[in-house]
């Protein structure tokens, strides 16, 4: 255990895309100080990975505010577990088999590191920076690519026995359904993310010769993007895709209150940022298909960090976290 | 807040269930010292009740271990409420509207007061006493008339922002299937119960004129007994309930391990007690709707505590837990 240094004011933050990696240097008050990027498909190998990026990051932390005012190393990345400090398996990243980065970069560094998925670091930052500031209960759905989640209870984040828990994108919502990247079918991700989405738009073009602006492109180019802006035009199928993935999103959102009840349900990422379009379905749905019990006490909010920094807030918020709670590797 | 007694050696365990009301005094060790009951249903007015069970609990401590070595009461009640210690318009008790027992009995005994919902109860005591001793992350599921749970995380209990999470009788396992009590359409429990069992048998014995066992009585007065008799004389129509019973909780299973990553789901209750005739298919089902990375992760257990016992261990193990955190009303 590396001595804590609870007079620190600011902690470094590290995201792992499958494309680039972001780091940046953060205030206790949610400012980036500093940021910086590099591609991570140029290293094919994780230790020159590590050194390259512990060279840089150590650099812009000795140029900014000083190793002695960096509290810890949070890094966000796919796969990510918290208790070992490895990503494993991660089928989006150029490393095969199990990376023990935080050591790597914590042994470069000489820097406390922890690391979780991005999913969980977003829930993190939007606890310490976001919309989810004071909450004690809440669940982070991310909607990018694929559906991530992050779950607080009590405070803390849910992690699980073995720190790959809370993959709600990974929840059954149509049995024998789409196949889902992970094996399975009708995973929850398979509907509700931006290829589900795009899967849907596939699904409705070809079941029906209904006019749709969508018909403008050759359908295996159609983008989510495409869809919104259909939607924006006024096209009646378009509002109908994005009818039925809010549907599929609310229903599951509200089985996710009878597990941990939270105070609030916070959503990011690219399909939020449909507004109503996506928004209307999802909370008509959730209210419709929560529990008595439950019903009106779970608020439905849009995250209040911006996507450029979300991520860098989001591992640096672990960085605090995790030299808070000694919880470091 | 009340001064805590740490030196204390015995809880007391109050089970509040719609016919009967238990109660207990229990050691550190989950041995009953003393136990006695009464008829929930005698007391229209819950006053009255509060006021006969502080006397005859007051007298049991007195006779026994004496209040000085009592660290604090436990109550496990349908529709409590752990932070407020309040009974919520519970159905099956004969009291209406919000019911503040806690701080009732409190007021009578002059001692620490817990309450929470039978099925929080049970994984306490499972937690303290039975099969998950010494597990942070599990979750418990009580397979009774209804369907209950208890989420265990981190090693704390999950209440949720409101104090009632962890409902998991009442995820959607069947968009628009059987009604339930609450309202809805296609909970977990109106499978996976021990009426929903027999909701099942009717179903099954009215779509088909398979010969079968259960035939022997009018469908009507077939209970989930009738059911486990006939498959163990071999009734394959009955093999198939609980094919059919145990395919869907042990896909609700896979489902709640995506959430927290238990180390373990216990089991307790009647068809639990079913053995390999429910325990086969739940584990199956489990088994092969799991997400890759958690398979064969988590354990399957059958709770260890006895039937006659449990309730007032899981009540007294409240009493426990409650006042080591002082979150006693």
């Amino acid at each position: 255990m590396m001595e804590l240094k609870t007079e620190c004011r600011h902690a470094a933050g590290v995201d792992i895309g499958g494309t680039n990696t972001v780091w940046g240097i953060v205030d206790a008050c949610g400012n980036i100080v500093a940021q910086d990027s590099m591609k991570t498909r140029d290293f094919l190998q994780a230790d020159v990975y590590a050194d390259t990026l512990a060279e840089r990051l150590g650099k812009m932390i000795d140029e900014t505010v000083g190793r002695s005012n960096i509290c810890g190393i949070g890094v966000g990345a796919p796969n990510a577990n918290f208790y070992t400090g490895t990503i494993e398996q991660a089928p989006n990243l150029p490393w095969k088999g199990c990376v023990p980065l935080a050591d790597m970069l914590k042994q470069r560094l000489g820097l406390p590191v922890a690391m979780t998925n991005d999913a969980n670091a977003a829930a993190l930052g939007e606890m310490r920076y976001g919309v989810a500031r004071g909450m004690r209960d809440f669940i982070m759905i991310t909607l990018g690519t694929g559906v991530g989640s992050g779950i607080v209870i009590n405070g803390q984040m849910v992690y699980g026995h073995d720190g790959f828990a809370g993959e709600l994108g990974h929840v059954i919502v149509e049995r024998n359904g789409r196949l889902c990247g992970c094996g399975r079918r009708g995973c929850l991700e398979t509907y509700c993310s931006a290829t589900g989405i795009v899967r849907t738009a596939h699904e409705f073009l070809t079941e029906s010769d209904e006019p749709s602006l969508l018909r403008r492109k050759p359908v295996d180019e159609i983008t989510s993007k495409d869809i919104f802006d259909a939607a924006e035009e006024g096209d009646a199928l378009a509002h109908r895709i994005f009818d039925y993935t809010g549907t599929i999103l609310g229903r599951a959102l509200a089985d996710f209150i009878v597990f941990s009840s939270p105070e609030a349900i916070v959503l990011f990422g690219g399909l939020a940022k449909a507004g109503h379009y996506i928004m209307d379905p999802v909370r008509r749905a959730m209210d419709e298909n929560t529990m008595s019990v439950f019903k009106g006490k779970t608020k439905l909010l849009l995250s209040e960090l911006k996507d450029s920094d979300a991520a860098v807030l989001g591992a640096a918020a672990l960085g605090w976290e995790s030299t808070i709670r000694n919880q470091i590797f």
